[in-house]
């Protein structure tokens, strides 16, 4: 994932140190590693050091700035985050949107993901640096978020994108498996085995079935057996059948 | 959204009281409000209140418990996040797929979203509670998340698969399906029964468990029962243990 490095995270003017080290652990967890701080308020700082656990190596290499337009200037494609419309409405993305265009793009240009300070987001001005402003959609009447977890939640999305764009969801069902699936016969033969435990323990009447066989084929065809646990369903049964002769026996 | 509510978010032994707060604000920005702690280990607490911002009403009204159990025991559908795969696989689910599951069934039944404590996670014993896992995709080498932020991610694609529920075709999962599904604490007295018959025709020895227990909850759990299977599992195990008393009694 070499092209993500092309992807800078900026900070505003953020107030609270914690909130820098948080978004490098939000980064860090998503794949991205550079980051941008345009005039810091406090940094650096062992608040941010603490959140940012072992991301610390993301604010060891933060470039720090004293303007967004410096912080943007060899940036192709500038994205800044908005919490509220604006009086000049400017193109405006979903996170999802942000993230298809992100990873079209990363491959050819340098990229830049803003966002603004805790209490009052971006200025006018520097939101018309953007090329697309993004609004994460949230709750209405608290629509407002945690600085990292915008940052998270954008960072979130392109990695799923960029991981998408390689392998196209596959179904994993079986893959993540430990054991091999059962084959339609052998679950087949189980069924006929549990028939027949059912009718010798009195609970099915073949001649009343009830959709009983029916109910039960639904519940165990929905779990799609494996093959341990078919054999392991085969041998409880077996030894219901011996635990009803022992008792014949004696 | 008034569905929304069925949900809980379920922190388990959290130590760090702002990841509560954090974990508050992060579900009221997306449309949620059911908080139940299990035995937090600094709560309430001045810091929780302080990261949770204006989302203070959810911590006021969290529910503490004592056990996994005691806060899941209503629920029809249970989904623990996992960071590390784990010995045996369960079924594991993406933040996506957690989503369209949850806008399914959200109408019909109580759910609850698990989260585990922030060094070590859930024991394998409170992830065989869940009926499905959650791993959100992150870096390989740096896949561990604060727990807010876990809690956001999942919060915000429920929140986007809300939103598209309306508008898509949606999958029909539960609408199809003709029965309530059951109750964590009625799946739970069943495994006690399937236990106790199992050691009865001695196939099952609690000194050497072998796993067994296990691999019957995941086997089960996978599919989860509706409550008329439920009701026929019981019945063939009553059957059994009456099967075993008659012999006994000629």
């Amino acid at each position: 994932m070499i092209a993500l490095k092309n992807i800078t995270v900026v900070l505003v003017n953020t107030a609270h140190p914690g909130n820098i080290g948080a978004s490098a652990r939000a980064m860090k967890n998503m794949g991205l590693n550079r980051l941008t701080l345009v005039q810091p308020k406090d940094f650096p700082s062992g608040v941010a050091v603490g959140r940012a656990a072992t991301a610390v190596d993301i604010l060891d290499s933060a470039i720090i700035v004293d303007s967004l337009e410096e912080a943007v200037a060899n940036c192709g494609l500038v994205i800044c985050a908005s919490a509220r419309p604006r009086k000049i409405p400017w193109p405006m993305l979903n996170p999802e949107e942000v993230a298809k265009k992100v990873t079209n793009e990363m491959d050819f240009t340098n990229i830049a993901l803003v966002f603004g300070r805790e209490d009052s987001g971006l200025s006018n001005e520097e939101l018309q640096l953007g090329h697309f402003h993004v609004q994460i959609p949230a709750e209405e009447k608290y629509s407002s978020l945690n600085l990292a977890a915008a940052v998270l939640l954008i960072c979130y999305e392109i990695r799923k994108a960029t991981s998408k764009k390689n392998t196209d969801e596959k179904e994993k069902d079986n893959e993540l498996w430990d054991q091999e699936f059962a084959t339609v016969q052998q679950v087949e033969h189980f069924y006929q085995h549990l028939e027949q435990v059912l009718i010798d323990i009195k609970f099915h009447d073949p001649e009343n079935p009830r959709q009983l066989m029916q109910r039960m084929r639904r519940l165990f065809g929905r779990i799609r057996l494996d093959v341990m646990e078919l054999n392991i369903l085969r041998g409880i049964l077996t030894n219901i059948e011996h635990s009803m002769e022992d008792k014949k026996l004696r």
